[in-house]
């Protein structure tokens, strides 16, 4: 139901509740990446066209939000600015104009909104955040290893508890054509049509096969060997016949070898029909998939020579990115009435405004989350709804009684209980209840 | 000196250090906002174009940076979107899309890039970051001393030590002409030059002022008024003579009573020549300044009918703009030479990587940030200088002799100083050694 108030198609307005989930998570993916000695970068919203435009592929540029020149060049109708598609370009050019006097090696995250003009849909969003890992200078299995570890720290420490890593190798996916004899034409089509595995019937996955030219018996015996219950170890034992397959293993053993022992029992697993999608991963590949969660929590893998297409240096490298959309879809959503304030201020009449005020800035010099009501009713009971709609733990009240008495009502919103302080304690009484018993449900 | 690698005229690179920096400071304005029950409000990076333009005046739409319509609409060289120029807007658009679902009054904050397409200068961007912090729905003097507080505390936890608060209001602006008899038709250009009394001489000023049209005497007596030694008394008697005047100076006076006794003394000043340029301004307006700093930290006011003009409802509102890129510039500046580690683990043979690959994950965690050396270079001399430039505290080695006595042993990298610590206690030595003595020095 498309209003002249929405955002954007494909845009969202975040609330309160969603900003501050958003927030939280951001700050555990941060403190995880900072723990392994990864350093933020932060590029602009926009590059050059050129420095965008194919690098992504056809399909992919047409999905570019593309700036119109400026001035006196707007009547062109030509764009000569585009919004960042991904973190990886941007990394690119980086690389190209910082070159040694970066780290080295350079182990950057990214997190931050990019654009892409795609068909919005359910949870598809065209600005949505990416949250990128990556090291580039490091050829050693180690750097694999600790992008994967990085990744795998940040989703549990999201609070998903239920997740699991999927590893491969490029260089294992080689090895299986050659062992099983795809003829070299055929390759990648037939690593893509595997990748079906996951959703297909073997059946139909032999048929797919089939339409791409394989020979049916190849087929037949490709698609066995990957979902025969010894399915692993058959794959690693007919990987053993060529050069790149053993290679592959190596890898993809390395790898285990070094984050197994970080992770729970059963947590990862050499996948063989893993593929990945994208042609420019070179080594070990993964992926974080959770059960009942369509598509993953993201992946990655090496790229040895990718910096270098896209305008950098040539540097070995590899990386990750977190699916943080789809990741904070699964975390438990923010409050629905999310609490405002610790202390709501009411304000009985213009002439104890100023008391009011200062006492709500006492309450925030004690820690506190504090306000003053700012309505225009001077009665009493609305300004207690007011102060139980914003979730405050206390209602501060100060009216002619308080005035002469020198005292300010403390009311406890949970009890109703109403205590007298003195005017000048209320700082030292607010910071004493907060301390006792209020820690654990305070955000 | 621009190169293909640079970033967009006008935007920047931002590398670990100064991203640390800005986060710092965006926490604690967080932080303090939260604390006065302000709440965050995340809004696309763009609107519908419909939505941006005839909002800003004429001049400013040549400054709106248009996104090019897509797929078969891109060859018309029509613009649909447009990047987001200020949080006001979206804020209107959001307070008319939301309605009576808002809070009441709304009081939310705004933190993010907005998008400019100036000519590019030291210190002007063409990218860069504003934070509001506005109150929809409230007409109430504790509103507009609510916003000017939380403003003042957030530069003053930022650690800008000496800064000044300029409060004036519209009504004695308009007193102020009354009271002077300044013609109507003259009276929004007399202000504009009275407003530069705190760059130009009163004779400049005077002149000026007769340039404009004012009969000299008046121009004359005008200026002197405002910049005698006892000019706020001399302004103050003579606001009293006019009706606008007199409120003027109540609303003045309202807000000086509620924020005054919250502020260091001398911290603000009423100051009958601040004009701030904007039209939209209704009530009370202020401006924060420092000593050194051309320009100001930022400023607002109460504006009572914008977000009905911009599109929303009808609703009373008052905010201020921090001048975030301009306070930074103003904070001592991050390391130079971040540290980026605590434990560094040197990897002494291919061997013993998975060994100090799970050193490196006890280190972290026990809290301490950490990695494993991803270099080619298997010899320690190196190792150790690596770690030195990660400004480690602490260096890990674990080789044949290690392996062999079943310890690791732990370099202080400060001392030189090397233990022998049981592998198996790395996790709790580590978290000791960093408990005693080292907080101070961690980030």
């Amino acid at each position: 139901m498309a209003t002249q108030f929405d955002p954007p198609s494909g845009t969202r307005d975040l609330l309160a509740a969603e900003v501050e989930q958003r927030e939280r998570a951001f700050d555990v993916i941060r403190s995880v990446f900072t723990r392994y000695g990864f350093e933020p970068l932060q590029t602009p919203a926009f590059e050059r066209l050129d420095v965008l435009l194919g690098k992504y592929g056809e399909d992919a540029d047409k999905l570019v939000f593309k700036i119109l020149r400026r001035g006196e060049h707007e009547a062109s109708g030509e764009a000569d600015l585009a919004l960042r598609y991904d973190h990886t370009v941007p990394l690119a050019r980086v690389a190209a104009a910082y070159g040694s006097r970066l780290p080295s090696p350079y182990k950057r995250y990214a997190l931050g909104p990019v654009w892409r003009a795609e068909r919005p849909g359910r949870d598809r969003y065209r600005e949505f955040v990416q949250c990128d890992l990556d090291t580039l200078g490091s050829a050693s299995p180690l750097a694999d290893a600790e992008v994967l570890c990085a990744h795998h720290d940040a989703v549990a420490e999201l609070g998903i508890g239920d997740f699991r890593v999927l590893l491969n190798s490029r260089r294992v996916l080689a090895g299986l054509l050659d062992a099983f004899g795809v003829p070299a034409g055929l390759g990648a089509g037939v690593l893509i049509t595997l990748d079906k595995l996951d959703k297909l019937s073997p059946a139909a996955v032999i048929a797919e096969l089939g339409q791409r030219g394989l020979d049916p018996d190849k087929a037949g015996e490709l698609a066995d060997a990957m979902t025969a219950p010894d399915a692993v170890g058959r794959i690693r034992d007919a990987l053993k016949q060529s050069e790149e397959g053993s290679a592959g293993l190596d890898e993809v053993d390395e790898v285990l070898a070094l984050v197994s022992p970080q992770f729970p029992p059963g947590r990862i697993a050499f996948t063989p029909r893993l593929v990945r999608g994208l042609s420019y991963y070179t080594g070990p590949i993964w992926e974080v998939t959770a059960p009942g969660v369509a598509g993953s929590l993201g992946g990655g893998g090496r790229y040895d020579h990718l910096i270098e297409q896209l305008g950098g240096p040539d540097v070995p490298a590899t990386g990750t990115s977190l699916g943080i959309e789809r990741i904070l879809t699964l975390l438990p959503g923010g409050e629905a009435q999310p609490s405002r304030l610790d202390v709501a201020v009411t304000v009985m009449g213009a002439e104890f405004a100023a008391r009011s005020f200062g006492f709500a800035a006492a309450a925030r010099a004690a820690g506190l989350r504090a306000s003053v009501y700012l309505g225009s009713s001077g009665k009493l009971g609305r300004q207690l709804r007011w102060a139980s709609d914003q979730g405050a733990r206390w209602c501060l009240i100060y009216g002619s009684a308080e005035d002469e008495a020198g005292t300010v009502t403390v009311r406890d919103m949970l009890s109703g209980e109403q205590t007298a302080v003195p005017a000048g304690d209320l700082g030292g009484y607010l910071a004493q209840a907060a301390g006792s018993g209020r820690g654990d449900d305070r955000r």
